[in-house]
């Protein structure tokens, strides 16, 4: 069944009240492909939907809407379905959205919520965004050290319709503090009457709830962590991070450093509205507009240079736009060793004077090339010359700025890419017309009148 | 303790033969962090490490570390041994590491291994890499349909040791056809005496062995799973991809675009060796050389209207390079979207309109911005007009090629990502120097004479 397809049957069904028919539809085959189709529906009709075929079954497929739908949904529900929807729902997910809601509409659920509830909301929705806080889920099984593996499991059992996740149990002690891990396969292999103590992992690796989430994906993927758990300080569990938020995790960090290196801003999708994209995109184009005048106006310098040696004007532009990408080589390796965790503060000096003995090696490669090229084109050995150098000495640049401008804005704990690519740029665009037309002056009696 | 520390620690165990020492340090507190360790000393030290602690215990450290630290360990291994940990190993890492070596070395191990672990090795290594069969592994825990709960509970719990996972549990007939799936969670929550068959989940959603890994990474990123099956044609289960290899994809994959985004080689590690760095760089820039030779050219048509006009030299570089930063925000825009599965080949035509609407937009307003700075610059306000002109010209050449190229090598089944931005900046560049400065020459007798 193609997506249109299931979004009329959909209608079809909730136009006519046939329950058996849309739970029917809810997890064939799995239930982000109905919410797909539901969230092309309008909010009155997602409503309906959610109250004829009742909340614990709506649910799975409402989780997987986006917070708009969902927002638009809820305004048009019964107060009894909002209000049991709303205390069913997961706790991180509530928080997520509860969190993008206007104020009236906030106050108006947390009064609709059980009191323990409404407090597990409070507390979530204080976590700033990027930290672990915000992606925790409080919804995670757990066991004590003194039961044996039999009540374990059974205890398990009890608590595997309502958490998150039953696969790691959590050891804790009577004031909830982390003593160990099991995972349900240790559980069903180990032998019956064995204490839950005595089997559990008792190094168990944890994270604070404001540690950067960013942190904690890569300690996942490290480890293959299907979850994580999240501690206060006193060692008390406050919940766990499952592997699937971490997958997102990854993905929109991904995103993001790709978005900055090309100086986007992230809010911007693919279908963003036009005017959206066109206001999220000018601030960037501006900034850019602003550092490439430094470059113009070095040029407007050498303006009596370029008048008498105009061949000069083209040849710049080659060591620019090299110099440019070779920046961008480098920024994009370091930024991404940097995001992966493969280079901590320690090595700065080394990446450093690696990268710019790359630029160097290359610079005196494609250097020799370029200069043939301007030998042959405008037949003036000493342009051939200059525009040698001026690559050496631009691609130096290239692979210093390169390295040096993420270095120093994770040093200054901002985003290491976040218009990175602005000042790399500028420096190699500078760094290129600079010494290429500073070199031009020094040999301009052998180029005066190279004409193209 | 420091990893410095830790290495230290472990090569003093080896050098004493203390078994249980290192035992000790093999899970704390994660094998991975005993991997990260071990990889740092030599061969030798890593092979002795597997024959005193037993294949069985060093396996868990082993899988964590890099092929290339395997294979030469191997080499050190005594034939038991070897042959042991060969016949243990996890059957998708044992094919990846087994495709590593050379092809004599490769003929030993394969000669060590026991038939049907033979077959296996050699029907793995014959995916290509980035298929779903190469990520696959065939040890995924099975269950018949006929079973009842409480017998499927004491079967899986027989498979638990040797599975990569047991908490999806694929349900097969006598032929090993998929039929269903259960997850341990619906096992343990379900009535002891229920059949399998009766609480399984019967639309398994599933990928073949040929398959592309990324759609396999998308598909389980979208839908939360812990593993996917792989089936053949007829519908037989070949092996499961687990959370963990498509945590990996996922980076990988990210990776990837943002190097070819900046025209880097995915071979490119931050700790490559200098002269690799170079190597894989430099065919690169040299392309960047060869296709910037045509902004140049281009700009060297126009030398009589620069020598007239020089302030054209320095506002030429302005418009390329907005138009460049512009073009560079639409591609990764789409690259990005193309790469999370957000815009199909049927939306193509929408996407790119938007791109160059978006373009036009920018550089009505970028536009206006520059024409005045070049206005009270150079005091002369044709200037100004055909800088703006000439922006808005090439910002929606930015928009169009932006958009245009990762969709056109989509469509020749190409990686949109792949080399991209060196078509679209040479558009850009191409498209600014040429409109501005063909507008110069139109408007020339206004603007000879202007000098900064």
């Amino acid at each position: 069944m193609t997506l249109p397809e299931k979004v009329l049957l959909l209608r079809e069904f909730i136009a006519d009240g046939d329950r058996n028919g849309l739970v029917g539809e809810i997890a064939e085959p799995h239930p982000a492909d109905a919410a797909e189709a539901l969230g092309l529906l309008e909010p009155e009709e997602i409503a309906r939907f959610v109250e004829m075929v009742g909340t614990a079954d709506a649910l799975q497929v409402f989780e997987f809407l986006p917070f708009e739908t969902q927002k638009e949904a809820l305004k048009h529900l019964d107060r009894p379905t909002l209000a049991h929807l709303m205390n069913t729902m997961s706790p991180d997910d509530r928080a997520d959205l509860v969190e993008e809601l206007d104020d009236e509409f906030q106050e108006r659920l947390l009064s609709l919520l059980l009191r323990h509830e409404r407090e597990n909301v409070l507390r979530l929705i204080k976590y700033p965004d990027d930290t672990a806080g915000a992606h925790m889920t409080t919804d995670y099984a757990i066991l004590r050290p003194d039961s044996d593996v039999q009540t374990a499991l059974e205890q398990v059992r009890l608590q595997a319709a309502t958490k998150e996740t039953i696969y790691y149990i959590y050891v804790v002690d009577a004031a909830r503090r982390l003593q160990g891990l099991v995972s349900l396969r240790d559980l069903i292999v180990a032998r019956r009457h064995s204490r839950v103590g005595d089997i559990m992992s008792k190094q168990v690796i944890s994270v604070k709830a404001d540690e950067d989430i960013e942190d904690v994906a890569k300690l996942s993927s490290r480890y293959d962590f299907l979850a994580v758990p999240v501690l206060d300080d006193s060692g008390r569990m406050l919940g766990i991070i499952t592997f699937d938020d971490l997958y997102d995790v990854i993905t929109e960090e991904a995103t993001e450093d790709m978005y900055h290196l090309a100086n986007l801003d992230t809010d911007e999708k693919i279908d963003s509205p036009l005017l959206r994209s066109v206001k999220l995109r000018l601030p960037w184009l501006l900034s850019n507009l602003g550092t490439c005048l430094v470059p113009a106006y070095v040029v407007s310098l050498f303006s009596g240079t370029i008048q008498d040696a105009v061949a000069l004007a083209s040849l710049m532009l080659i060591v620019a736009s090299l110099g440019g990408n070779a920046g961008n080589q480098s920024l994009t390796v370091v930024v991404r060793a940097m995001a992966l965790g493969q280079i901590n503060m320690a090595q700065n000096r080394r990446v450093l004077t690696k990268q710019v003995a790359i630029g160097m090696f290359n610079g005196v490669i494609a250097g020799l090339v370029i200069a043939c090229i301007a030998f042959f084109w405008f037949g003036n050995p000493w342009l051939g010359l200059i525009v040698w150098l001026a690559l050496v000495g631009n691609l130096i640049i290239a692979g210093l700025f390169g390295a040096m401008v993420p270095i120093v804005l994770r040093r200054l704990k901002l985003d290491p890419a976040l218009g990175s690519s602005i000042f790399v740029t500028t420096a190699t665009d500078v760094g290129g017309y600079s010494i290429f037309l500073s070199l031009a002056v020094l040999v301009l009696p052998h180029l005066t009148g190279t004409l193209p």
